[in-house]
């Protein structure tokens, strides 16, 4: 269990391999009066990259925050390691979407549900009016930008501008029709996780339902990633598929399919926003929840 | 339940949709004093292609088969569709097997377990000898071709002819390292069921296991299908994935792989034996067991 | 595929197994001009109970509704059968809840995406006023009846008046944290579908995900089941179960919990709605989506 | 990813949880020339202890194990824990059987197979001559003792001799149906794996999968699990579930519950051999693979 807590910080560590390095920073956290809550820790065979997230009692420590940071940063220059501190704060979500409402609904009711501790939703993006009423519903602020393709570059910049004003740490594309510019991913490295209704890499693209349908596959998925320059081909945070027969038809796999993407979507949420994600080249380290 | 059993015979039934063809069917049947045992029906709303598949207790036949096949070819003949009974008869199987031993140890025992009624597993095929001790167990006869690129189709020529001679009615290719030719696949047309291993149509080709594991999925899957002349394009016949995480490597993909593709394959197999599937295009329609 | 069409009608079958049963309906319904949709029969092997769904075109009826049960009702007499037709007819659904509202959201946010086509819900009930706001977005009444021990029955008369008065023909207890009496039962025999929080049969009654938690069990589950007399023993519809480990506390199991009960409820009703289960002594046939 | 290595070691601690422990832990085995490999760490919220499982590089411990143990030791003991250092070193394993075949076949093909890396299958024992053939196929010896009501003390301790006299470290009961006695169960605590064909606690005692046929189920299960004094009642390890439907027969169930317990037993004996199994209260902390 990897709740987010008011009192409890988290040490995120990735580098090259080598002896020592729980020792060292487990050694450092404890001289400052800090008890390690919980720690995981995975060494990539192949490349030898050794990640670790440590959640560690922030309440308790008897120095002061920057004394720490300080002592983590000579541990980490020693070692060769890159070190982040992710203090007890609130992320701050924006979700982006067009008419779909399921992923916008989830994301709002099990935010409501408590489940999504320390993240405030400020903002909804959209490009059409039609789920106003829901942004309403929970009283977020509900923007629409309307894009041509003439216009997006432009577009996105207004909304880049209202993503800063609003502070947004993470930007949710919860079945958002448009695809983002290498520029706007670029604002938000490895912070815009999107939702792909298919089962990547099958069916990349448009309409992954219709061309699953037409190939007769037998299990329907769907994917949350990191979105990035190259379309459906960012880090993979979360997947799920469900069974589909012959009988069922292609409304019978979007319905199927929904279920699916909600799901996916707030798993892969709830990993970012708990600070339990390393992405390393392509693909991403999820510590358990 | 759609065991096979000694005295029920099966009628699949494909064709245009058109009213009447149930009552037709279920007349003519009842007319020659069989009973219908289980019935499942399926019209593609797509193209209107109507499918069935009875069974029905041939014991009960009070005529005999030359006048039952006679009156339904009389129906099928005025409503346009396409029939044909299977009668219930052994069905003869050749695995053929390369040096992974998972997937014939499977069929083995699970056929030993009486998992497979109706059938008879009456000849291994390999390229390679080191599987023999496993048909040995069994009895059943192991037959060792070696392969090379120039020789292909010659040593494919000496398989059909021994497949020829056992009269086997389905090749299963039990994870079998080798491309088989058109020609092989068109001597067994919907006849010769291949296990990918991979959720296609991701990861076609060679080694999925370490695409997979290079893309960073959170699944890997397998696939029964019938081999055709377009490699991993053939119809699907059935499915399934499980899940990974960042901390297994290419090893762990492969273990899980294999309990994947050993009840894949074999789930394909029983639903093929059982007369459950009717080909339709390049998909499978595969009824309920 | 089953789903419900305004020019579609069911034919619902069940008695002592025979032969010419098929023929029969097929041939009763082709000679009133109703073409079938779709059929699915089973024979239950241990009691000879034979079941059958058809789903036929009602809209293509040359003669009337009144002749073609009248055509139905002698087969079925002759024939030994109980026999059932479904005209095409919204269902009205009365939705039960107390303070827990995900169940209560899913079944109205997917009836809302037309997940529930037929479906009418007439009517929320709670024994509290946390939910009200819920209703209020859907435009849907919502009555509430405080509940004490003593005044249980009087208050569940006044519930049924208002069910009746509703002409409610389903009643869906989503989480509704109140043991209903025998009565409420029977007057809604096999029409009220109740949502339990663990895989039953295990854990029965209150606190189920504290007790799996307490026996440290790998999977939780939830169970969608018709109400009868005896608490948590009503025929099963629909199960599933999700994984969890040592890492999870109770908030984890709640949490996932809550995912696996709205979905099996909803589907559970979609099985309901659509006609598609019949009961036979404390089990459920539940034809295929 | 937590494969046995002939030079990894493991450490396991458990006990009041507290400030330093991890810092102590670490620092002890760097001071001993040992890396971490890899850990990880549960701290149960309701009784506040700590668990831990350190993988560690024993092939560059530059003391010697004697010393290593002592300076662990005056950790714990320093900080009130319970410790074990498991050096590298097969472990020994017997495997009891009656007449159903597939556990035993899937233990034995899965250890060729490398799955179960340190293990060494020593040993298998009967009270039926049946499945002799499939120890002799793996050249491992199989023992007989008939059981009957007024023998069992005494052939269990004429199999504990046995058990002792091969320095059996796990007994893995392999759907072997004779009911064990506490006094086996107390000579090997926790070190017996019982596989249970339902999914605990639904269905305890015997011929659960006709019982769950009888009850209309939706889902059957296995259960994999420390044998105690008490009958299904030992620390679970292990559950797996399949989904069912009416359709299906008792033998179906049986049929589909057999790939469920081969499975889900494996799993439990992988995890124990690779020590990462903690049995705390009746429950069972199950590091990740």
């Amino acid at each position: 269990m990897a709740s987010v807590s008011e009192t409890q910080a988290i040490l995120l560590v990735h580098g090259p391999d080598r002896k020592g390095i729980v020792a060292a920073f487990s050694q450092t956290l404890f001289g400052h009066g800090c008890g390690i809550v919980s720690s995981e820790q995975h060494t990539d065979a192949e490349s030898s990259v050794f990640y670790q997230r440590i959640v560690f009692d922030a309440a308790a420590l008897h120095t002061d925050r920057v004394s720490l940071e300080r002592g983590i940063d000579e541990v980490a220059s020693r070692l060769g390691m890159t070190c982040e501190v992710r203090w007890p704060k609130p992320k701050r979500v924006a979700i982006f979407v067009s008419k779909y409402a399921h992923c916008l609904w989830e994301l709002l009711l099990r935010h409501d549900a408590g489940e999504l501790p320390g993240v405030e939703i400020v903002q909804i993006v959209s490009n059409h009016e039609d789920l106003r009423h829901v942004a309403e519903h929970f009283s977020v602020p509900y923007a629409v930008f309307k894009v041509t393709k003439d216009t997006k570059r432009a577009v996105e910049d207004q909304e880049l501008a209202l993503l800063k004003e609003k502070q947004v740490d993470l930007v949710v594309l919860a079945r958002y029709m448009q695809i983002i510019t290498d520029e706007f991913c670029d604002a938000f490295p490895h912070r815009v996780i999107n939702i792909h209704h298919s089962f990547l890499p099958a069916f990349i693209g448009s309409k992954p339902y219709h061309r699953a349908h037409a190939r007769g596959v037998k299990l329907v998925g769907a994917t949350a990633h990191y979105a990035t320059a190259d379309l459906d081909e960012g880090p993979i945070i979360e997947q799920d598929c469900a069974r589909i027969s012959h009988k069922n038809s292609i409304d019978d796999l979007l319905r199927k399919g929904r279920v699916l993407e909600k799901n996916v979507l707030v798993t892969a949420v709830r990993a970012h926003v708990e600070d339990r994600i390393i992405v390393y080249e392509s693909k991403c380290v999820v510590f358990g929840e």
